[in-house]
């Protein structure tokens, strides 16, 4: 029984994108990195899209448009399906501290009208259309909130559903074989601005992730242990796992140098205070 | 590269489980409950896989057992596949407040010496075994812990792998269509036992797993919106969302009739404090 067909269920799960229009959108989570890490629901997605939407963040991440493709030539036969790609708009990445959200507001928006001009220019009234999320679009990816306001802003009707994905989260403690949490305890995810204000109350394991400024370090005095990983389930993945006081240096070198090699780097960890419990 | 071929790598991921055997183990999550949630890898993994241990936890839940054995047919030919079940200890579900994590210790201990018994007997130096694991391996769930805990204690040897699966955490958010996180904000996993203790320190989004106490009604007064849903992914779905002071008392209602009447219930939710960031 899905929601819609739950008796009484007005308030039901929200389905302003399911009564509007015909066009369809599939936010497609495609896992961490190893094209494996595709469920069988994303391959059917897949399959039943018309026209794919890919942004391009420059050209430092172009490996990543690769890969996307990659995926797209492996499960779609004879390349039948239509590609519409598009330029990201560029972060201020130099809007920082409490200027932080607002910047984020605002480069979402302009998305927005990126995403709002494609969908209408592109996807025809019977056409399914899908976006391609790294990992899983429920963790630090603004893909289901601009579609949220472009529905809100009315002009462009479609409905959409999301098809998760293995996080980079998942990918990482995966590959160094161990839990996200300890046994009847909490773990926090979170990001690397929030853990330089200070180690999160009340957990003892905590995941960070789009860090670019090694905010680990600033715990490396303390009982901790951590397992980092970047580009999770590729052929370029590093895993380093250790105490943070021994492992640090290591990680901010190895990290440094594989992000001068390739040009970009995406990786992710998991703090573990060590405690008697 | 993998781990073990970083250069230097010592304290690169913990190796002990590589080199004291043949025999192979793969710990797969296999999705929160949809077959098509399965990734390609856990296919392969399945695919390479002689012998399944299946722990079943009784009757109320033989539902389980047989949507494993459901997911084995899809993808194995022909019956192609040996399964060896088991029957769960019984987790001392009296021992509560203190006494939790000590009771969960015996069981695992327990549940130890049954994994011991059946990797020693039923899996042949050259074989490979493999564990099916609801969700994500990495939340919640004690199989790594177990495989660790017979690999110290030596009597039997084998190296094992990872297979990360859709957590029902990414399943419950993606049926909502919501994220995990708001933007650039962190977001705790935790059980309904530590939800009774109080609402996390320094998060507004909270993901509650493991509760079988409906411990949202505790914070049904405070300004918070629920996505709640149980079996998600399945034919028996049911998912409930909106302000928890006007949907919590429909949410007790309709998770006990679902567990009247299957006899069983797994559910999730998500709690979303409203703020004005």
């Amino acid at each position: 029984m899905t929601a819609a067909e739950w008796p009484g269920g007005a308030s039901v799960v929200s389905g302003v994108g399911q009564t509007r229009g015909v066009r369809k959108i599939h936010v497609i989570g495609i896992g961490a990195g190893d094209p494996d890490q595709l469920t069988l629901q994303a391959v059917k997605a897949l399959k039943s899209t018309d026209v794919f939407f890919i942004l391009d963040k420059g050209e430092e991440k172009s490996d990543l448009v690769q890969l996307r493709r990659d995926i797209l030539d492996a499960h779609i036969p004879d390349g039948a399906y239509r590609l519409v790609e598009a330029r990201d708009p560029d972060r201020d990445r130099a809007a920082g501290g409490a200027a932080y959200s607002p910047a984020v507001g605002d480069w979402r928006s302009r998305r927005a009208d990126i995403y709002e001009d494609l969908i209408a220019r592109e996807l025809g009234e019977d056409d399914s259309g899908a976006f391609l999320v790294w990992g899983d679009p429920a963790l630090y990816d603004s893909t289901l909130g601009i579609l949220e306001e472009i529905l809100e802003r009315g002009s462009v009707s479609f409905t959409y559903d999301v098809v998760p994905g293995i996080s980079s989260v998942s990918a990482l403690v995966a590959r160094h074989r161990t839990g996200l949490n300890r046994v009847a305890r909490p773990v926090q995810i979170t990001t690397g601005r929030r853990l330089a204000e200070g180690f999160p109350e009340g957990v003892d394991d905590v995941v960070v992730m789009l860090d670019a400024h090694q905010t680990f370090e600033k715990y490396a005095g303390e009982d901790i242990d951590i397992y980092w990983g970047a580009y999770i389930g590729t052929p370029d993945e590093i895993l380093i796992s250790g105490p943070l006081g021994e492992v640090a240096p290591r990680i901010t070198r190895v990290r440094a140098e594989a992000r001068e090699r390739k040009g970009w780097i995406m990786d992710t960890y998991l703090l573990r205070r060590r405690t008697r419990e």
